[in-house]
């Protein structure tokens, strides 16, 4: 039977709903060591970002193919993969979802004594001066569109002819963990539009005039990688 | 064959001892640096709680579908998975594990020159000054209570027709290390009944006091996404 | 067609020179920060001795079953699933393997400059005053005995009828993770005469002496999770 | 239908490019704390260069069969499990690939601010005085040797007959990630000659000179693995 549009607008919701809450989540309140035990740091990012991936791929990939990522869903429509109406539909709901998360971790950060809320406070995604380790544009650009690349080249792979369906999932999470492993001081890493309209609406400030970048070169990044396996699976 | 009830509460006994001995346990025993090698930090103890649930899961699922959680026992009952009495009888078995595990711990704790069993030092949670990052009440319950929504969300996704059985056991316990990676600084990390009850029971003062909250906020969360899950899967 | 007995006592071999390697390697070489990025701390520890069983248990699984651990082919002696004399062959394999390992651990260590071969300086176990967090030989002897048990549960469930042969190795790794993640402050955490024995028969004194507590502690363990394993299987 | 060559090294080129871009690149921008969060440390960087094994051996294993890896290649020559025009086609690929993400990452790292290309700047293997432990050329050699025999030990153990298809790339990838944990003190880890090829290229120096060992060792280990397995598998 033909799962319907609606439930899958619905998963696509709130599997972006959970990958900014428990990635930025995770950033903005167990990043840095407070009292006690050590935060997790870069790695435990990484893993945040990544593992919530995985686990939504196996929540909800049989419901909506689990793309909770802008630049997946116009990759995937560049591959034929996906119809134009409901790619719309998905993209909404992944900025709609991403959007609620950065509302609830809001909420959830008034509760922490002396917390202002401030341009990078709910883990937005930017560069240059003042950000992270300061790379400029050229490294910020290049990194996600190349990056972006690589997690669609693995995701058209894991779910080729070619590939494992049990553990695409798997896979496809992991490879977000490694690009967070490298791109954090440099973007803070995105590959994902609506990871950085989320928190960057309620940020404003520099992480709205450099949310371009965020949707472009993701975007680029995918589309080259829908090209590259167009070709492969002709073959 | 049907698997006795008593085999099932005894699994379920078993899972939670495990749940809170290596979870608390990694918290109190390695969280911090002692002498040599740091200590294993947040990253280490949501990976403990998790991967709990994980090697649980493939040891016990097949014979009590591993909740070791009161607050999924009753989203289960609430989505006509389990009968009322059968479900009383494994969480009244997943308190019994998690107080065991609390005791084991204590004892070893025992052992630690110079240790004072304080109102946090089994890995109680809590919330409020004096605790963690000092997060109030709100955010504590908020935390909890979306958090518990979204893990119950992959426990119904993963286990639904949609879902794969081979990886939900993974699937499941990872998103426990997610849930772990946002919350610890803010309350410890319950969603989970039973694992607040073990160690607040040796603890006694605060982790006492404002044990309720760790029992209604996930019993909240969980029902909310079974109701969820009642309507998507009768699309 | 059966697997030959020697095929099996080399797989047992390697199997366990990989462990202390991987494992003990990991502690000894990259577990304090030296220069650069932070060692890989208790974390890291324990992820190095849990993942090895992960690989080797998919790598020999199907030759030997993977024990490379006394402690488990004595539990599978005690549930009936290994004959007698090939029990002791897997025994003396693992022995040797563990040993081999410590000495290509004190190889490497040759030519750290500075390096002179300690007590404790090729990963060994043991406890009390002068050894980590300085814990008592009862909370010792408690920890390796109840995570042996706990260990063994998870090894006997995952291969019972009830478990999932694909996940079984992956599970089974992931709680020794666990078990490390705990008791590496306690112990240096053991679970695994073999683990054990071969660093202590380098590093002597103190190592060598109290050796027999990780003999004893581990078996006790074992045992006991076979003969609960023999009750629940025949409900 | 029979994969056309082209496609196979097509496959390896971008493999290798991962494995390098992702562990040099996790190395070097994310390894040492900058500011915030705490870096990666050894256990990211182990985590960065495994992982990434794991991901595209789901994403191209099979068309290629992701070895990414010249010592690999040569093991599954003396294993009679690749012909030797194609072999040579793989390890061109494989050089190609690695090269490519040295200077990807040399162009991401020119925009960041102060930064100066040294000789291992962009993680090229190396050993003794002024890298990293400064392990002498006996431990740099018998780490890579016997290294590199247990990861294709276990390539071909997970592989064989007696291997499970759907774990293999997790448990090959996890074996580079233990690889890691044990041996960046001593060379940076290399186990694999295009890897240390690539990076070598663009530092020169010393990394160019030490370049000999990270072939000779590697290729050592990984074609004495082959013949144990061939030996096993006769049995």
């Amino acid at each position: 039977m033909e799962i319907r549009s609606s439930t899958k607008y619905f998963a696509e919701m709130v599997g972006t709903f959970s990958l900014v809450l428990f990635g930025c989540g995770a950033a903005v309140v167990s990043g840095i060591s407070t009292t006690g035990p050590a935060g997790i740091g870069l790695l435990g990012i990484a893993i945040a970002f990544g593992v919530s991936v995985v686990v939504m791929a196996y929540a909800i990939g049989g419901i909506s193919g689990c793309h909770i990522n802008p630049a997946i869903t116009i990759a995937m429509l560049t591959a034929g993969k996906i119809k134009a109406g409901e790619a719309l539909g998905y993209i909404v709901s992944q900025f709609i979802g991403a959007t609620i998360a950065a509302g609830v971790l809001y909420c959830i950060q008034k509760g922490l004594p002396g917390w202002t809320p401030g341009e990078w406070a709910l883990g937005s995604n930017g560069w240059g001066p003042g950000y992270l380790a300061e790379y400029n544009i050229a490294s910020a650009f290049l990194a996600e569109a190349v990056l972006t690349f690589l997690f669609l080249f693995v995701i058209f792979g894991t779910t080729s002819k070619w590939g494992n369906g049990t553990m695409a999932g798997l896979a496809i999470g992991f490879t977000l963990v490694l690009i967070h492993l490298v791109a954090i001081p440099i973007t803070g890493t995105s590959v994902n539009p609506a990871r950085s309209f989320g928190p960057a609406v309620f940020a404003g400030g520099k992480a709205l005039e450099q949310l371009w970048l965020f949707i472009v070169a993701p975007v680029v990044g995918g589309i080259a990688a829908a090209i590259v396996w167009r070709v492969l699976e002709k073959k």
